[in-house]
């Protein structure tokens, strides 16, 4: 666990010394500000961690380790214009604080700088981790088409959800491990395992996101619940409380699932407590420690001494294991 | 001129061959429709041609060429969100077609694939191709920023204007032929110069297109003219016909440079016929003149032979001596 704490410390130190204030200030001023917001910096953390574990050096994965950091925060400023989202990390996003335009555009501009991080790999990696990385760029950009979809699109089955949050989240969480990985000259077993680790774990993070928002403790959670019921979002929750309700739960459900409700407040508490009669919370548990325990079995595979694999079984603790 | 129209054919029959039907369809129709409204091609046949001077080999230069076109695609589909651009090339945009969300996200995934393409150049290469590419696309934010800075600002100078074009426009060309010339082995001299050059050429290209907005002979030019005119869009023509006129002209000049003119037929017609009284015409003629011969002192500095120094001659010609 301590190590995950080094390195979060030693990327914030290495991100603070980054500078972009260069020229348009409308282009340069919001990234510098979206790179400010914080967050967790799991991903960057994790492509440190993964290439320390096999004995890589830190000098030579902090660039791309960087390039990730800045890839995710490209998504964040495009998804927030596609979800007309207010706010990020309690404060304003960049389509509102500025405008969308300017938002498309330090978008794009951040996509090439995390291009220009990731080219500052080693050139005995540099391939290969562009093709992790360009791979999963294409995944997470068809995870939030599937998403985006989804808001309109009528039946949308367990299936479907899974295979977009794998896109859209959890191949990126793998990718962070592969990409230190393969830095630290994993091998290519090692490699392939580590990746399917931090997929699975990413299955189980998403899904337990998606818990929190109904379930979790709002002084704990950040933010707000009940977020995804008030936009009718098509979590696994929701699916799965649509595939098991019958008569009358699913009439109060029909009535309440709708866009607009006269009251928000209202409308949380019935569907929540639809939620608990119909034991979703369980069921989603459940799942999560499925797919937890697939990602074990991923980390049992991987070829490491017990001191490093503790490593990567706390980071898993720590991405799994929240209150609620 | 040969070998530009082979390069042109090999390239589209290449661009035809690549096929992107991947799910979920509303991301990749898109895609798709942006690459099959053509477009001239410049930028890739600019690099195949820079490789085969030198005496690169095509297999090793086409990949590149290719990501660089999607590059290219890229930034008009984000473009026409920002400028609210109802058609491009004929046809309706992808913002109209589909929605801005989706020219958001198919934009990005074409981003994505730009690179994946440069990532299929031979390892020897890959790390100074990433760098020009990077830098580039970098550039062309900055220059696409500005260019929207302008829309507003009050003040902007020709050194503004030529700097913001230089940006948005010339570099892109400049790094297309120097790509080719670093996979053609080219010495670091020839590198340098062929990317002025292509930047020089850019620049005449760019205040050509200028021109051609107003003076163009629509049927030649392929879109109606007057369009500069109509959105008050500050080129070159507009700040010079400001720093020139005075008295009564430049009270014409204020009266019919304003936004949501009643007539805009009638703006177009006072307007050029300021232009006229103040000689703009041959004073961007002359500043294109300026470029171009610029762009041939890089040129002559190329150490190459003369057959293929034609063929780099030729390339000015076809890009800067069209009819107006």
């Amino acid at each position: 666990m301590q190590k995950f704490e080094n390195y979060l410390n030693k990327f914030n130190k290495f991100l603070n010394n980054q500078h972009f204030n260069f020229e348009p200030n409308e282009l340069y001023q919001p990234i510098t500000y979206t790179l400010a917001l914080g967050g967790k910096r799991i991903r960057p953390v994790m492509a440190l961690l993964a290439c320390d574990i096999f004995g890589g050096e830190y000098a030579k994965v902090i660039y791309p380790a960087m390039g990730i950091e800045i890839f995710h925060n490209f998504t964040l400023l495009h998804d927030d214009i596609m979800d007309d989202a207010p706010m990020r990390r309690g404060k304003e996003t960049v389509c509102r604080k500025w405008d969308s335009n300017i938002a498309i555009l330090s978008g794009d501009t951040l996509y090439a700088m995390a291009y220009k991080y990731i080219a500052q790999t080693d050139s005995v990696y540099l391939p290969r981790i562009l093709d992790v990385f360009n791979k999963t760029a294409i995944e997470v950009c068809e995870g939030q088409q599937f998403d985006m979809n989804y808001e309109t699109q009528k039946n949308v089955s367990i299936q479907d959800y899974l295979n977009m949050i794998r896109l859209k989240t959890a191949v990126f969480l793998g990718a962070s491990l592969k990409i230190g990985a393969i830095i630290g000259d994993a091998s290519q077993a090692n490699i392939d395992n580590i990746y399917y680790f931090g997929e699975y774990l990413g299955m189980a993070f998403q899904l337990q996101d998606d818990l929190l928002d109904v379930f979790g403790d709002e002084s704990k959670f950040g933010k707000q619940t009940g977020g995804d019921i008030i936009t009718n979002k098509k979590t696994y929750l929701y699916i799965k409380s649509f595939e098991l309700a019958t008569g009358k739960t699913l009439e109060q459900l029909k009535k309440n699932f709708i866009l607009n409700h006269p009251n928000n407040g209202k409308k949380v508490k019935k569907i929540k407590a639809i939620y608990v009669e119909l034991k979703i919370e369980q069921l989603v548990q459940e799942e999560i420690k499925r797919y937890y325990l697939r990602s074990l079995d991923f980390l049992d595979k991987i070829m490491l001494d017990d001191k490093n694999k503790v490593e990567l079984k706390s980071l898993a603790n720590r991405l799994i294991k929240r209150d609620f």
